[in-house]
Formats: C-alpha cells, sequence, structure tokens
C-alpha cells in the first residue's frame, strides 16, 4: 500500500454517538466517518463502496472462494443480465422474485427498445440451470459444482442501511447438481458447515442455523436454511442461506444426467448464497465499538500502523526510527504495514483515527523510546498497552497479531441462551421482545398449515419467526402458542434489521 | 482443486483445425473444446466464461491489482447503473457512448417505469467522478488513485467473439486525479509502464503503445494511449489504453481542490482501462497452438498434471506411486497439481485434454518407470520430454516451472520490425496489408486536421490508422501518403481484429 493511503486531508472526528444508545446513529457515524461506504451516489438505494470497506470485502471474498474450492466448487461468470423467458420458466421463483426485478428495456440509443426486456439478475438460477442443461450430460459429470462471485440487484422498498440493506449487494452463489437427493441434502449440510467455519471462525460473527417456514423460504426451493446473526439487542440480521430445490428446476430447466444404468435423470439441486457485503455490514455492526471499527486481524486494509511521536528538532531521528521498524515488519512478516509519517495532524488525532478504521496494532516511537530502547505498542482490541524492548518488538507484534482474532471470537460467540426466553402466550413474546430477548414458542407447524398461526403471532408480536433450530433442540412445548393444538415445533421469534 | 475438476464426462476430441489456415475457427474450437466460454447463452452477446478461463482471468486480476495497489491505488467499489443526469453531463463523452448504452427503465413489477433512466455503465467517468467532488478537498488529497474491477456494457453492433468482444465484458478502470497537468502526464506514463509489465512481462503478449488520432480517441480525452497487440497475421488488437482527461471531466463535476495557497483549482485527471477479459481472449489467441491452449505458468488452472500409467493388475501399484508424487508435490511446492486418476479414458485422451487445456507440465508414471525408479516429465511448450530419477522430479519440476513464462515471453516478443514496410503510396499500403503487414507511412497530421486524409487512406488501405509510436520513432516521410504536405507524422496503418 501507498504512502497516501488513507491520508484524505484532515481527519474526521471521532464516533460521537455511544452504540448501545442509538444503534442507528452509530452505524451511520461509523460508515461515514471511516470512510467506508458513502450513501450520497444519487440513485436511490445503490451504494459507493469505499476503500477501506472494499479492501476487507475483497479479503474476505478471497477466503470464502479458497473455502468452496477446498470443497470441490470452481468458478465461472455469467453475464449479468437474464431472458425475460428465462425468468419465467419456474413458476414460484417467478412469482417471488419479479417484484423485485430491474429491467433493462432500451439499448443502442435514442429510446431504441430490446426486443426482450432482459433483468438484471436478482439471483441466476434462472440463467446457470439454463447452460447445466447443456453441460451435464452424464453421472461422471456428477456432482457439478460451481460459483460465481458477483453482484445482484432487488428493487426492495424498505430503507437502505449501507452494506445491509440495499439494491444492489455483492454476493457469491454456489449451485450444485448431484446425482442423488441425499446428496443433495449433504451438500446442504457442507454448506452449513461453511457458513459455520466463515461468519463464527474467521470473522466472529455468532450465528444459528434455522430452517425457515414453508411461507418464508427462498423461491422454488423445498427447504430453505438461512443463518441469523444475533445481536446484543436480541434482534437478528438474516446471513447466509442454503436452499435444497430438489428437481424444482431441474425439470423446467431440463437439468439431467445418464446415470450408470443408461438411464437418463433428472438431477437434485442446491443453492447457497453468502452475501458478502452484507456479512461485512453484521460484522462491524458486531464487533465496532465506540471508537468505531474492530476487525479480525486477517480483514483489517492496515494491520499495522507506527506513528512517530515528533518533538521539535528530533524529527528526523524519530522518523529514521519508524522507517527502520517498518523495513524490518515488511521484512519479517506479510503483514499490512503503514507508516503514518503525516506532518499535519498530530499523533494523537492519528491515534483516533486509526482506532475509528480499526486498524488491531499500532506502534508508538518518541525520543523518550529510543532512548530507552524500547516502542510502545497498543492493540485496538481489547486495548492493551505494551512497553516492548525494541528488539523483540517485531515478536511481540507476531504474537499479539496470531491470538487477536482468536480474543475477538471469545468475546463475541455466545451461545445466547441469556437472550431466549421461553414463552407460552403471544402476549408474553410480545413482552419479551420487545425488552430485547428472542421468544421461543412452540407453533402447530412450520409447513403451510401453520400459516394463518404465523401470521396471528407476527400480528401479535411484531416480530417475525425465524424457524426451527438446524442444531441440536433441547426445548419443547405442549401447544401451539396460537391455535393450542398439540405438539407443536419450537420455533423462535425475533426483531430483525 | 478437487478431484473432480475438469472431468466433465468423456473428454472432447482434440483440436481439429490448424491455427495459421484458419484463425477464426481455430479459436472457435479452442474457446469450446477447452471449455473457455459459451456462446449459447440465450441473449445476443452475452457470453459465459467457463471454470478453466475463470480461474485464469482471476489470476489475472490479481497480478494487475496487485501492481496498481503497489503504485499507490486502492480499490473501491461504484454501483453498476448511472443516472441519465451524470451521463450527460459531459458532451463529449455522451455522444461518443450514448449510441452503446443499455438503459434500465423498469423496476417493481408490472413494467413499472423507474422515475429516471438508468445506464448500465459503459464506463464509470460519469459515476465516479461525480463522488470525487464529494471526496476531494485539499491538495493534501491529492494525487488520489482508485480502481475497481467489474464489468462494463456496450451494445455493439460487430460480431461477438468470446473474450475479444461482448456486449459485456470484464475490467479494471483506475481514475486519478492531480494537481497538475504533469502529474496527470507521469501517471498516464506509468499506466503504460504497468501495461508492459502485466501484458508482456506476465502474460507474453507483444504490444506497441500508440498515440491514437484525434478522431479516434476516448469520448471526452485530451488524448488517448492504447496499446495494440501485434499477431503474426500483420493483424493488431487493441488492448489497454490509458486517457489524459485533463480538466475535461473536472469542470462539468465539480472535481476541486485547494491548492497549498489556499486557492480552489480544478484536478488534473487520468483513467486507465485494462479489459481483462480482451487481455485473456488476445494471450490465448497468440500463445495458443494446434494443441489447444497454452498459458503463462502462473495463469494455469492447473500446472502440473499427474497421469498414471495403468497396465492391468499394476493399477495399485501405480496409483499408489502417484499418490506419492501428488504429495510431495503438494506439500513442497505451491503448485496447482491434479492427479486424473479417472479410470474410463485412456492415457493418450488424458494427454490430449490437459495438453488442450495448456497444462505447463505432466508427470506420466507407469509400471516401468516404478521398476526404473523414474519418471517421465512431459512440458506442453516448448514440447520436451524427461526422464527424471524419482528422487530428483520435484527439483526438476520447479526448474522447469521457474523457467516456463521465460520460454513463452522468448518466444512471442519480438519487434516486429520484420512485419512493418514503409511505404509512399496508398496502393503500395494497401498491397503491404494485404500481405500481412502493418503499412508505414506519413500523414499529414494526427489532430483533426489530418482527418480528411485520415478517412481517404482508410478507404483506400481496408485498415485502420492505430497512430503514432509512443516509444522511440527512427521512421519519418517527406509527405503526407494522401495530401501530400511535407513534414508528416509517420504512423502504423493495420487490419485490427
Amino acid at each position: 500500500m501507498s504512502a497516501k493511503d488513507g491520508q484524505a486531508g484532515k481527519p474526521q472526528k471521532g464516533i460521537t454517538v455511544k452504540k448501545d444508545e442509538d444503534f442507528s446513529a452509530w452505524y451511520t457515524e461509523l460508515i461515514t466517518k471511516a470512510e467506508l461506504a458513502d450513501i450520497r451516489y444519487n440513485v436511490k438505494g445503490f451504494i459507493v463502496y469505499r476503500a477501506w470497506a472494499t479492501i476487507s470485502i475483497k479479503k474476505m471474498y478471497a477466503k470464502y472462494e479458497s473455502e468452496l474450492e477446498k470443497n470441490g466448487h470452481m468458478p465461472l461468470v455469467m453475464p449479468t443480465v437474464i431472458p425475460e423467458r428465462n425468468f419465467f420458466m419456474e413458476a414460484d421463483h417467478v412469482e417471488g422474485f419479479a417484484p423485485e426485478v430491474f429491467w433493462v428495456t432500451e439499448a443502442g440509443g435514442e429510446g431504441k427498445k430490446l426486443e426482450e426486456r432482459l433483468a438484471l439478475r436478482p439471483t441466476s438460477e434462472t440463467a446457470l440451470y439454463y447452460m447445466y442443461s447443456m453441460w451435464i450430460r452424464s453421472y461422471q459429470d456428477l456432482p457439478f459444482k460451481r460459483y460465481q462471485s458477483c453482484q445482484v440487484f432487488r428493487y426492495e422498498g424498505s430503507m437502505t442501511r449501507p452494506f445491509f440493506r440495499a439494491r444492489e449487494f455483492h454476493w457469491i452463489e454456489a449451485h450444485d447438481v448431484f446425482a442423488t437427493l441425499d446428496d443433495a441434502k449433504a451438500q446442504v449440510r457442507e454448506d452449513m458447515e461453511t457458513t459455520y467455519k466463515m461468519l463464527q471462525d474467521e470473522f466472529c460473527i455468532p450465528i444459528i442455523f434455522f430452517q425457515r417456514p414453508e411461507w418464508d423460504k427462498f423461491a422454488g426451493a423445498v427447504h430453505t436454511y438461512a443463518a441469523d446473526a444475533l445481536l446484543d439487542s436480541g434482534k437478528v440480521i438474516q446471513l447466509p442461506s442454503t436452499h435444497l430445490l430438489g428437481d424444482n428446476f431441474s425439470k423446467p430447466f431440463d437439468v439431467k444426467f445418464i446415470n450408470s444404468e443408461g438411464v437418463s435423470e433428472y438431477g437434485y439441486i442446491t443453492c447457497y448464497g453468502p452475501a458478502i457485503s452484507r456479512i461485512y455490514g453484521a460484522m462491524i455492526a458486531i464487533l465496532g465499538d465506540d471508537q468505531g471499527l474492530v476487525l479480525p486481524f486477517d480483514l483489517a486494509p492496515v494491520q499495522v500502523v507506527i506513528v512517530p511521536i515528533y518533538f521539535k528538532g528530533k524529527e528526523q531521528m524519530v522518523n529514521g526510527k519508524c522507517q527502520e521498524m517498518e523495513k524490518v515488519l515488511k521484512e519479517e512478516t506479510d503483514f499490512s504495514v503503514k507508516l503514518d509519517d503525516r506532518e499535519y495532524i498530530t499523533p494523537g488525532e492519528k491515534f483516533n483515527e486509526w482506532e475509528m478504521r480499526g486498524v488491531p496494532i499500532r506502534v508508538e516511537i518518541g525520543p523518550r523510546d529510543i532512548k530507552k530502547e524500547q516502542v510502545v505498542i497498543v492493540t485496538r482490541n481489547p486495548r492493551d498497552k505494551h512497553f516492548i524492548k525494541i528488539d523483540d518488538a517485531v515478536e511481540k507484534i507476531k504474537e499479539i497479531a496470531n491470538g487477536y482474532t482468536a480474543k475477538l471470537r471469545d468475546k463475541h460467540l455466545r451461545k445466547f441462551d441469556d437472550l431466549i426466553v421461553m414463552v407460552e402466550t403471544i402476549g408474553e413474546a410480545r413482552e419479551v421482545i420487545e425488552s430485547g430477548h428472542i421468544a421461543c414458542i412452540g407453533i402447530c407447524s412450520i409447513d403451510m398449515r401453520g400459516y394463518d398461526c404465523a401470521e396471528n403471532i407476527e400480528k401479535g408480536t411484531g416480530a417475525f419467526i425465524r424457524g426451527k433450530r438446524v442444531d441440536e433442540e433441547s426445548i419443547s412445548f405442549e401447544r401451539c402458542i396460537s391455535c393450542g393444538r398439540p405438539d407443536p415445533v419450537t420455533v423462535y421469534c425475533a426483531k430483525s434489521y
């Protein structure tokens, strides 16, 4: 990275809103002052990702792609547009997505109409499976696992919140075809494991997987399994989901293979859609604090910043030592290291700026440190200060770097048992939800048979039924909280961002 | 990579067309049989990039992005759509691009019109500089250097050729703002150096930079400098171009900064657009041969393929040795290694398939080799065969890997002096161009004053004036080949893909 990175004139003043007093205002300030995104672009619902966020998002993509490739996926690139006729081939899918589609209708100057409307992809099933039907021939081609990293477009009415919700967002979509339903189900489990590995282990985001109720599943899916991130507020954020599509799309798109007996069969399809930009939003929302961004070590655009403490007449000596430290760190580690030698702002302003931007490690060197042959090492989270002999500095920095993300994980990953309250009536559910908890309730069914009860519950609580836990479930209820039928399914009810 | 990579059923038969007999047919066969792209997607001019091409293209992006970052660029992500009002702010720009724009006009179901048409970006000046005017405040913010990796959309009438020409293509665009015109000119030179470093050194594509004539420059630029790749056929392909925009966009978009004296000034802008998908197309067209793909070592999706030579009853022993070799290679190198243990095709079919796909190194191990404690190492280009003691195999493979790309470079990089013929009349120019050469001619001017002559020359030769060489020029002419005026500019005239 160049010496000019992130040095756009005078630094922004720090975050002024406390996160737990007004999350929304805090988030908006964070986005603006740490220069993560800009909402002033003049198309409603479309956000600019600035450099600092883009660098972390690229690193998240790289980790995710590498994990998918380890699991046998190969990348491809599909066109951004989908012809209207493909889009209309699967009935549930089109019903679900049609209200959200942006259409390209003109091209070639002066309002010239295209022969066929082209959808900006809201998701790529209807583009990909059109091709899969030509590519997949035999059982030897299966499993056929592909992913693409791309952006998708959805005309959503609700309010834009940078990274969380926008009309264009950036994701990976993996679409896999199998010879049997069991193989497809195993893929859904693999997708969930991938999600835990990435979100919890790498990005320090606490999640639970829910099987979504029938009325809340992906348009065209047999079942949808979605990860909800659980926030301290008791609200949840939907993160990656994986869908068992069965042969719902194979049939209209003719995705068939010849099995080992020479007989033609439909393939079973799964799709998995981690929305990287949204995961980034959830991550900075969960990990951030009143000083600003907090990032896992690997994802920080700058991992170690060196700040010279100037005293009159000693600038050259201090700069010399700082440059030495920069050189050694770059030689002996592969960390992203930055020497902030701007002369027009004070060390204190630099501390604030890099803390707000979530740089994990700061090294301070001043004339007094040089005299004592030491450096001062300050960590962003937890905030610790170490006075270290200059010869031991690199080792100490490596040690801190090594344990940094694990500490963040320990702080944020939690079972959330204390957030969850079992309740027996809708009134109680509303109360616990209003007080920042997740209500655990019984509902007669998460099939369409439970739909009326769900409507009643959601109206009564002002919250959403997130579904049935996919991991172990120890809680059971006697009756549906709405209709009172016996032997209900245990589900969770929460407000969501 | 997984064991299933690139194993889509029975392999395609090899390339049947000779490259120098019918380049177009050869290229089409290569694209199809090596599974690089698919032209059967059902939107005209939109191409699917398959896994094998996508992996190399991703590696090309990574190299290019890293080089741009070394030169002080930071990444960002802009929305894909540009509001009509931005698009119309710079007159030359809109005039140049309007005929090529795809417009989004509807969203939200049932033909609901948007309030304002949205362009699918054909290039991002009018989106970015709208933001730059808000981001850039002071001389301390300069130089302000940003890039994005994205796709762009152009409604082009001419025939689609995968990677070379399509209505959606994938590029990087870097947009830089400077305090002075001199700084901007220095950036243009840096962009040209970056181009040589990437295209010649990394991708083995021979190029020359031309300053394009006034009538052929980027819409809105002061000057355009474009790299042409020179093919053996004498035809050229336009590759990255860098544009000095001066203050042409700063003024309408109000990109200003306060200089060190406190005075507000317009910034000077440059933009640089390496089209990675097109560069990939040029690379495979130039390096490929009658057997199929040839790739620089770093860009090959699989770098070393191990092919077991089975004999009845010895399968297990051979597989064991091959797995050992795979394990050692993966431990001792970071190469992408693949053991092709498919049982339903012959070793010969495997050789053909991996040669067609451009895998640089093949290791063959059969019972006889095991007996002799050797392996057979075959290189794709140049085609060499080595019998190596098994204990020395890894070292030999490292040595071959190390020198592989340099050999490709030596083979393809050339001065092209023998392709260039100086001519004094339009008739001669036509003749030498028809015979597969580049005509070097004098023209009175590459300003608009030379436009009529250029039209006359291009009509008479059936070729295009590529411009004035940016590197040294030793050739000079007495008179303009068209109007006869003295002291002309030396330019080059060639057919292009």
